[in-house]
């Protein structure tokens, strides 16, 4: 297999997008990403996206994304794996550019959660419909769940998860793309309304509308494009049962495990070579879960990483420099390619007032449902 | 890349399967192309499905089915490109396995499509939301639109689409799994109840649930598994746009021509070299443009070739010896993954009372929405 590298990008703002479509946020993303190459064609397209069938009653992304660019012929689809479509239509692009069928891949991520549909209803049939969503659960009652096991049986309290939410949003504070660019407190969280027991309204990301792309290329191809490529290392995915209650250990969550494990391994490195990271914090509990499993805080208990500062800015190996799902926002389909967007400029030294000094190694983690799917690249500064 | 074969297959039959979950029939699809094969595990599964979210509330259909199968822990996703997921699917397996990076893959596609979803407009969530459907276009409307111009024209006839349904419910008579194994004639056709003006019930291809699906290996560790294995020649994949009034001309199926010139390109062949073809025939007219659009008939003008005889089989090229959608049935996410089942069977010299005697090369063509997408296979008897 060839080596890959990433040398454009392209993110619509997120946020509630009211003047614009799905269409339209796509092919802003998509547009810039190529002109930020300089490339006018494709050889493939992959488009990842959760739900616009029932979000906006549009299924088909892949050919109608391609016309939008102005692209139509080009071979287009559309990958889904819930909240981890995203991540997943990148691992598509580095797969298709490292098999030497194609070189200019765009792997682009796209959401339009604000236009009417029942966002909590939508989103729950990224859960096991039959065993857990027919009983009524929903996503935040799901992380609930988790979140009351790990204070059970780990001594997580309900300010290492709020320290969480206080991380991400001084991290979003900084980023123009974030939908919440404003801090917030310990006391801010404990005292939002509660969503669902033990979570409250500043523990869970917000509904949002983006998109998110990237242009993947042979690496011996990269500087073509851009004078600061960013290698792809590795990417690695798992999946894990649907339900809950088919887990050997709803406070573990395997599939982010194994997903990491792969990345690493296919990157040949140790999670302690890892300088910054981008991981999917859709709600505090699951960013406690999610670099506990990917090993990313070695001396550090996971649980207090947040507060103690080695996931701030600043810190050991700081962890959701964008503001993460928290704060940047989360429209479900973007997220992991906007992920690699934050570790693509962190590597080039782009980050402004987020940059991690010397960041050579990041990697970024997107998962779908409750943990149900994972997927992890690795990347290095070209 | 690596050299690629198919040396196992599973499929339901087709059908309005009432006891019958999604889960449950591609399980029984998954397991059966296993245990063709003797394998009892994965490096990776595809599952080609168009609307699970909105037919039975059901996306993230990767992670669950590679639970059902026992397999949790493998990477696993959703792909969808409309009517042409399975197609995709296949496409996707058989890249990964091409670039090493994995051996062992399994490429399915499943719908549910009699669960209550009002299916008509679920479908059309594959058309263009905005300029099409907006409007109270449906499927049947667009094929008739397409069919309209075509007899215009091309002077094709109601007598010459009604031949498409009699020659595929022929074969379909023949076929085990097929969800109508009765013949029909031109006039049951033609005097069948009118859908979408001058479309009649028995152009259109029915609603269906089933699940398919293929094992895909390397070449070289094929007769592991099977001593009769099927060659993945070449694979090629197209787009087009997505609204009829976007396109140059409405009787020419753009994303079709391209796809199938790409896969003859990569397999090394010419139409005139192909045995057995399985093609799109979501409608009549659909079946007349396709087999146009990639050559099948030099010699023989394509709006006759099911009359003649050409695309019969015992004819110069069979064509949906496996009854084609119309009468094997046409569970959207399943079809492209059904249409290799076929062909595999073919080469494999296994079709029983449909065989095509001496069989070497045959291709798939799937397509997804009135045209936007489309995805061919070339297939060699190993």
């Amino acid at each position: 297999m060839r080596d890959v590298a990433i040398v454009g990008a392209g993110m619509t703002p997120f946020g509630e997008l009211w003047e614009s479509s799905l269409r339209q946020m796509f092919a802003d993303a998509a547009l810039e990403a190529l002109g930020s190459a300089g490339v006018d064609h494709l050889d493939a397209l992959y488009v990842g996206n959760m739900s616009g069938g029932q979000f906006v009653g549009q299924e088909h992304l892949g050919p109608m994304m391609a016309e939008q660019i102005g692209m139509s012929g080009v071979p287009a689809m559309r990958v889904e794996s819930a909240c981890a479509s995203g991540g997943m239509a990148l691992r598509l692009a580095y797969l298709e550019v490292a098999s030497g069928q194609s070189d200019l891949v765009l792997a682009a991520g796209v959401e339009k959660m604000t236009d009417g549909a029942d966002v909590t209803a939508v989103l729950a049939t990224a859960a096991d419909q039959e065993t857990e969503v027919y009983h009524g659960i929903t996503f935040p009652g799901l992380y609930a769940m988790m979140a009351r096991a790990h204070m059970e049986e780990r001594g997580t309290t309900l300010e290492d998860m709020a320290w969480v939410s206080v991380k991400n949003h001084r991290h979003g504070a900084l980023n123009p793309k974030a939908q919440y660019r404003r801090e917030i407190t310990v006391d801010d969280v404990l005292g939002s309304a509660p969503v669902a027991e033990p979570l409250r309204l500043l523990n869970c990301s917000p509904v949002s509308d983006g998109a998110a792309a990237v242009l993947v290329v042979p690496l011996d191809r990269a500087r073509e494009f851009t004078d600061r490529p960013v290698q792809v290392l590795g990417s690695g995915a798992a999946t894990a049962p649907m339900a809950l209650a088919d887990r050997a250990d709803v406070t573990r969550l395997e599939a982010v495990r194994l997903s990491a494990e792969r990345a690493y391994q296919a990157a040949g490195i140790r999670p302690s070579d890892i300088d910054v990271a981008e991981v999917h914090d859709c709600f505090s509990i699951a960013e406690i879960l999610c670099i506990e499993a990917m090993g990313l805080t070695d001396g550090c208990n996971p649980v207090q990483a947040a507060e103690s500062g080695y996931t701030a800015l600043g810190g050991t190996r700081p962890v959701n420099t964008s503001g993460g799902l928290k704060s940047k926002g989360h429209p479900v389909g973007a997220t992991g390619v906007a992920q690699a967007i934050e570790i693509y400029e962190q590597l080039r030294g782009e980050a402004g007032d987020r940059q991690v000094e010397g960041a050579d190694i990041g990697v970024t983690q997107n998962m779908g449902g409750s943990g149900a799917s994972s997927v992890v690249h690795v990347f290095r500064r070209g």
